[in-house]
């Protein structure tokens, strides 16, 4: 796909103008914290001193993952199709939260190792039966990459809203996001591996070994499409696409959690100032997820030690993001309210 | 008031039908964190394996502080009121988010240093009009100490939901509450003093300088209900009135920032159990409320540097307690799922 350019969301009158909005507001200065911060970022994001949040949806990419022939996880490789057939009968997590949160939920099958056959509620962008395992060979060719990027910009393209969440669904995930991780901060292989789906500590170090001989295998992979080619999946490559395509068209973009933010680190290496549209959502329990978000400097919403994916902590953030913008939409000034301000 | 007896939450066999319940959900064993734990509390609170959230509504307790006079706030007294007026008119933070996430809100006088005469809005509890000054005498007398807690325990037993939040309004009332947790946890002042709506570094040391010249002053105040009286304010003891008779009630307690923890101290100090019926919406910026959370092992549900009061964390934290109770409900398990268990 072609890259899009994102712009900075800089703006100092306008940044200005929301400053003394919300130090208007009938609270002590600075007493909504994040939130605050928040409000003025997607005004920002909008370029307006009145920002909305307008039919908000989460995006859920399923794709399937070589490297699960390497043990790295707990759960078996048919899962992945197992939790989609449960998005679509509406019995999982992120079903549960977007419902209750009033949030359009459209789940994609991005490469998913199965053949689901024509289904009314899944969106069928299937690049190919899962990835290769890159533990000895590319997890994908570099059209394979292009082409799920451009599946994800399109679908960004057919949104109505001006809020999209990302969730990611794919056995052996966190193994493909470690492998970007450490090849895209530097950090070293340790520091990016986890639990993921809850390995024991001999099968994190196993994991490790993995990863350190796939890094070795791919050293040459230097330039963040050819890291994300070597080690990405499908799902990885179809967020980064549809996260460029969301900043691009000037969307609040809602971060969840460890794979969903490898992904945002392959599309902040392409256009660094993507970050100026995105909300964490949270910091998750995967290991690794806490030194992503440092490098990024993403200051999440909720701090729950939740690490189970799905798009589902963008479900939960979604009323902060609301309250945000209502409190800067709806509150009172001290001058409307006729409330007396600091005497000193 | 009577002093209700508050039982403890345990129950053997709940707890491990709960906790089955919450692991054979389709997600990664404890991958939802503190939802997990909140889901299992507010099962062992209304003594059921389906829980649920009924018509939750957020009480604020106003009331006025005659420590003001010794200059510990940068607001004027009279923006208690004014304040009052506000979440009568709708354009308060809490009105705002209680509104945006159904939550009912109920605004009571519980000594407010104004007249307001009949308001449909308000509900009149008003003790007196406002505390004495606790750096020259006992905050109020015990008669009226015991009105107020009476007062708030009445107000519970007429809501017909199974949450409650509590939240309040105080020019003033972060040093009476920094009084009553030096008291009630023996840490040092300085540890309990914190800017407040707002001081500045001399205006934090003038405040811990009465605070700790008033502990003198009351030095024989030893027991919970002697030192709310001696420091408290009309609201605090309301609140404490009302946790307590909520607890009894087995509802499920939202605690919103440094004051309304304060509130709970007491109650605490009265019958420890009424901690096993208490959610912590957050954790305020408010510099003693993190100790104060330590000192109850309460787990805030939110961090996000707030410091407003009025319940406002209470209101932001409901869609939270949704979700504990929803993912419980309505989410599959493996086997009604047909999703393949852990293979190692």
């Amino acid at each position: 796909m072609l890259i899009p350019v994102i712009p900075s969301i800089h703006d100092p009158l306008l940044a200005d103008a929301l400053d003394a909005a919300i130090n208007n507001k009938t609270k002590p200065l600075g007493s909504l914290g994040l939130l605050e911060a928040l409000a003025k970022q997607i005004g920002l994001i909008q370029k307006s001193a009145q920002p909305s949040v307008k039919a908000p949806a989460i995006l859920v990419f399923a794709g399937d993952h070589g490297i699960t022939a390497e043990n790295v996880s707990p759960f078996p490789q048919s899962v992945t199709w197992q939790m989609v057939e449960n998005f679509l009968a509406e019995g999982a997590a992120i079903n549960v939260f977007a419902r209750q949160n009033a949030c359009a939920l459209h789940v994609v099958d991005a490469g998913v190792n199965h053949d689901f056959g024509p289904r009314a509620m899944l969106i069928d962008r299937k690049v190919a039966h899962g990835t290769r395992n890159f533990a000895r060979e590319p997890a994908m060719r570099a059209d394979q990459c292009a082409a799920a990027m451009q599946h994800g910009a399109e679908l960004v393209a057919g949104l109505q809203g001006n809020v999209v969440g990302f969730g990611e669904m794919g056995i052996g995930n966190t193994s493909a996001a470690a492998a970007l991780m450490h090849k895209l901060t530097g950090l070293p292989v340790a520091d990016c591996v986890g639990a993921g789906a809850g390995l024991s500590d001999a099968g994190v170090a196993h994991k490790r070994q993995v990863i350190e001989q796939a890094v070795r295998l791919h050293a040459a992979a230097r330039e963040p499409l050819e890291v994300l080619a070597a080690f990405g999946g499908f799902e990885i490559a179809m967020m980064a696409g549809a996260m460029l395509a969301a900043a691009e068209r000037r969307m609040v973009l809602l971060i969840d959690g460890f794979i969903v933010t490898s992904a945002l680190l392959v599309a902040a290496r392409l256009q660094p100032a993507i970050l100026d549209y995105c909300v964490f959502a949270h910091c998750s329990n995967e290991r690794g997820h806490r030194h992503m978000l440092e490098q990024l400097r993403g200051k999440p919403l909720l701090q729950l030690g939740m690490r189970l994916g799905e798009g589902s902590a963008c479900a939960l953030a979604l009323p902060l993001v609301h309250a945000a913008v209502n409190f800067l939409c709806e509150m009172a000034t001290f001058e409307s309210a006729q409330v007396s301000g600091r005497d000193k």
